[in-house]
């Protein structure tokens, strides 16, 4: 019988290829949280995430599952995966034993990224690697208008990247948060799900409308993918993180 | 003539030896902005920061001044001055023209340290240099006792380390703050000066005390050291930030 496991999970974007790697160097965080559980418990586990994120982008609550054939302690994967995962870029927050219906990516009810902007005149040794650094002038009326336009049912074409599998472009955004957190600006974005991109595509869209690179209208084109095809640049990835990821009677 | 220009810093401390360094390598800050001012300049220059902080910490709102021999623009100073500092780990934020009255150091009115606690079960890849990981639980009311216990005047004696050249070891501590920002704990500490490793010091103290590893008559006897010898060790370098310098007549 087999045991299931949900794992919340942080990580470090700059130490892995993303999510799920293709190559074998920089490792994945999917490899490394193998490797650990293989190190630990002597089984060949897979494990699956909630959500796939990019090259560079953080987490501070990706949420996962694993299962093993054997039964352990939540605190013996908890501390004895992290003894194996020490000094890697990712650690293991908390462990839950999970029904097998649990599935980390398909019963994923909300996902909630955050973007971090730092707006101002010189670049942050301290944010180098965490937060995307805006030289031009930010109008933060411009950010609230974007967010109110973004937030809705929406067909995201342009907003999603040639890998992009999903058979459906129609996306809802539930909220577009803009947060003033001096010297930051954080955008929160919340959605049962996204597009491959489209939290980066969203973030330069807005960004570009807000530094008046685009006009209101190109903003909005960029929503009617009927009319027109071109897509906003994608913000860098060390701007993003994953923060929460919720499920119905499940929190973690 | 001399024209004498104040300089608003930030730098990660885990790229240097600290503010003034001893060895050459790595580099001190201020050695490093003197490189930055030389290759700019030309002028082999001194700059005198506000705090002269240790190895390992970290600064948003260092300040520091230094006279060339020439008249430069605002402009030229910070923007040539950070094209110097390029991936260096320090960058300039603001550059201010100010008479031969201001001296960084002695013209401070008040200082403002950070220190970042993450207290919870798992280390955090993301925090991992930034902020000190407190694994045993931390009680809250014990960590605002603490603060308002050393709010005021004492001698800070047990509070510095051997290499402190204060001839005066009495301080005021004009606040003390603590403040919960999910997940972390932040100490706040507001005084015109501090002893060399007093603010880690302290951070020590309260956090012995707030995990229950020392009494309130423990952490009384720190403060009173005709009384007592015995000494609170220092929190980790890495959690401590300069933030901010405050100078009459001066804003930065």
């Amino acid at each position: 019988m087999k045991s299931r496991y949900a794992l919340k999970i942080e990580y470090d974007g700059a130490f892995f290829s993303g999510w799920q790697s293709q190559t074998s160097s920089p490792l994945s965080v999917q490899r490394r949280l193998e490797q650990a559980f293989l190190a630990l418990t002597q089984e060949s586990v897979h494990v699956y995430a909630a959500g796939r994120t990019d090259t560079g982008v953080h987490a501070q609550g990706q949420v996962a599952h694993v299962d093993f054939s054997r039964h352990y302690t939540q605190e013996c994967l908890h501390k004895g995966g992290n003894y194996y995962l020490n000094h890697s870029g990712v650690q293991i927050l908390k462990v839950q034993r999970v029904s097998e219906a649990f599935h980390a990516r398909f019963s994923a009810e909300r996902r909630i990224y955050r973007y971090i902007l730092l707006p101002r005149s010189s670049s942050s040794p301290l944010w180098k690697t965490r937060a995307w650094w805006i030289k031009k002038p930010l109008q933060n009326a411009l950010l609230e208008e974007a967010a109110v336009v973004l937030t809705g049912s929406w067909d995201f074409s342009n907003f999603r990247n040639s890998a992009c599998q999903a058979s459906n472009p129609f996306r809802t955004l539930e909220k577009v948060v803009v947060e003033h957190v001096e010297p930051f600006i954080y955008l929160q974005f919340q959605a049962k799900s996204f597009l491959h991109r489209q939290v980066r595509m969203m973030t330069g869209a807005m960004v570009q409308f807000a530094t008046k690179c685009i006009t209101l209208k190109e903003f909005l084109a960029y929503l009617s993918p009927k009319d027109s095809n071109s897509k906003p640049l994608a913000a860098p990835a060390h701007g993003l993180y994953l923060e929460k990821v919720l499920y119905n009677d499940f929190v973690f």
